[in-house]
């Protein structure tokens, strides 16, 4: 007798927002199973909904219903409409899916878009899903390279950040040989861990035009990229020297590595975003959980109004089930 | 009886480049016609050639063979073997080219990749085609405001250039409200008399990730770009607020302006590239001359192999006859 496969933990995220209704498109279209952390009522008004108490449940009603860990929300909910109300049952569900995932009650966890301004008026300090969720589990055993790093995939590109939100001004100073090394060490180990790319194939964004052509352009590359490229492979990683960023995404560049890193919010975004811009999916990489979201907002405009396009948050769940299903065949 | 249309001039570019053959591929694609400006023995070793004296002749010349106006070389070519000796051919051509143009000779001109490195050893100035022909243009009459600006365009994507090839470290303090304004004035002026668009749409990029979040992630757009773009919608500019860059290429993006104002080199190029890495070209905006060329370089690594794509050459050809129409169309 084989153990049931744990479901993934899906968090409800702003539930002024998108995120249930896309929650109950997404449970419409037949994926694996996954249990919903959030408010069961305000699930309810998009879904059939079964309230159940531990995730093992989950699959077995999962063709009826939309399986719902409820932690109710304390004040009323106004698509659009934030409110810091909402702040401490939002990062609760973050907080039970994380405890979930350790206690490998779930398989792996996706979080739906939260939004940060009523969450710092609440006093949350964190810049994002990503590093609240490293902070979590910065005391559970990981062997390997401790991320977290942000990936973000859109059909067969993946592409991670060595910083995410710096003002560009910034980024120069921030790209650090010890940076481009720490992300370049966790992207290497996830591919095989979790995406089961033997000998992953890393390219190097270059960080000026032309990648500084050969230092006429700027010396980034010349003394900080190279430098590290050229230590990662005496380490075994098989990384490029730094590429022009523009000649790495088209459909033949593509082909030639199994993950890029960018150095730049835009420089990574840019090319996810034009490739596919509705089924994109941020990943963390580097964590002792798996995690996924889909690559977009609230969407506090068009909330409500059945019109939020569910294609991320699919993509999303399928791709935290993959990557979980691989941590799981490797125990 | 009608005066007959003047042909594109075509400069030769790097003679050990792809260029001679590009532009025998070019020529067997049956575009509208064009005159060589370079070496005839070179260029007869791709394609039949006739030398002529006179654009005028072009035309006649052009179903049969090249028509070529002769500039020799005055020292042999090996493919992928730029030589300083070529220099002064190379940017006689161009400058050949340029006074056709002002003497209404020719209708526009299409420059083939120059190497910018064995031009520098004998003494060129420039940083390159584009900033050359504008000074060879500068003393020609111009009614509207002066170029250049370059703008790459990538199937429907036009995308306009604040700056090139500067390093990212001073792209920040390069991203002035005087620069975006020129640009948008050319980038507006350009779009209606070269491009027929009577009441065009300009997008604006931000410069930081999510185009600084309202000034939470950079102070770029709060302190320069919101106020600039103010200030050239009230002289009658429909340009945008910065919108956040990764939000502005996929395909509903660019149906929503005409041509969008980035402010760094790959902001422009990854989208540009991305969608149509073969097929890219460049054009002087704001210059007394029509000018487009493709968007690649010299090939010195494939050159004289036969490989080389023309696609991009065929498109700037395309690209510089409607605009050298349009301009004769409005005379």
């Amino acid at each position: 007798m084989t153990r049931p496969v744990p479901p993934l933990a899906l968090t409800m995220g702003e539930p002024a927002g998108v995120g249930p209704e896309i929650i109950a498109a997404a449970w419409k279209a037949h994926l694996s199973p996954f249990v919903v952390v959030g408010d069961a009522r305000l699930m309810a008004t998009h879904a059939p909904v079964e309230v159940v108490t531990d995730p093992a449940s989950a699959s077995a009603v999962f063709d009826r219903a939309i399986p719902v860990l409820d932690q109710p929300l304390s004040a009323p909910v106004t698509p659009g409409q934030p409110d810091p109300a909402h702040a401490s049952a939002i990062t609760g569900w973050i907080e039970t899916a994380v405890r979930l995932c350790l206690d490998r009650a779930v398989a792996g966890m996706v979080t739906a878009p939260i939004a940060k301004a009523p969450l710092y008026q609440a006093g949350f300090r964190f810049p994002g899903h990503t590093e609240f969720i490293a902070e979590l589990t910065a005391d559970a055993p990981w062997g390997q390279t401790r991320g977290p790093v942000m990936m973000l995939t859109a059909k067969d590109l993946r592409a991670c950040l060595v910083t995410i939100h710096t003002p560009l001004s910034q980024v120069p100073e921030m790209v650090t040989a010890e940076r481009v090394s720490r992300v370049a060490r966790v992207v290497h180990e996830a591919l095989i861990r979790d995406f089961g790319i033997a000998c992953p194939r890393l390219a190097l964004a270059g960080l000026n035009p032309h990648a500084g052509e050969g230092g006429s352009i700027g010396l980034e590359e010349q003394e900080v990229l190279i430098p590290a490229a050229t230590a990662l492979r005496a380490e075994g990683l098989d990384i490029s020297d730094p590429r022009p960023a523009d000649t790495l995404f088209h459909d033949e560049a593509r082909t030639t590595y199994d993950a890029v890193l960018c150095l730049y919010h835009d420089q990574a975004l840019i090319p996810v975003k034009t490739l596919d811009f509705w089924g994109g999916v941020n990943v963390s990489l580097g964590l002792p959980v798996v995690r996924t979201s889909p690559d977009h907002g609230t969407g506090f405009d068009i909330a409500g109004r059945g019109i939020a396009r569910p294609d991320s948050l699919i993509a999303a769940l399928h791709l935290a089930r993959t990557m979980a299903d691989r941590r799981a065949a490797a125990v």
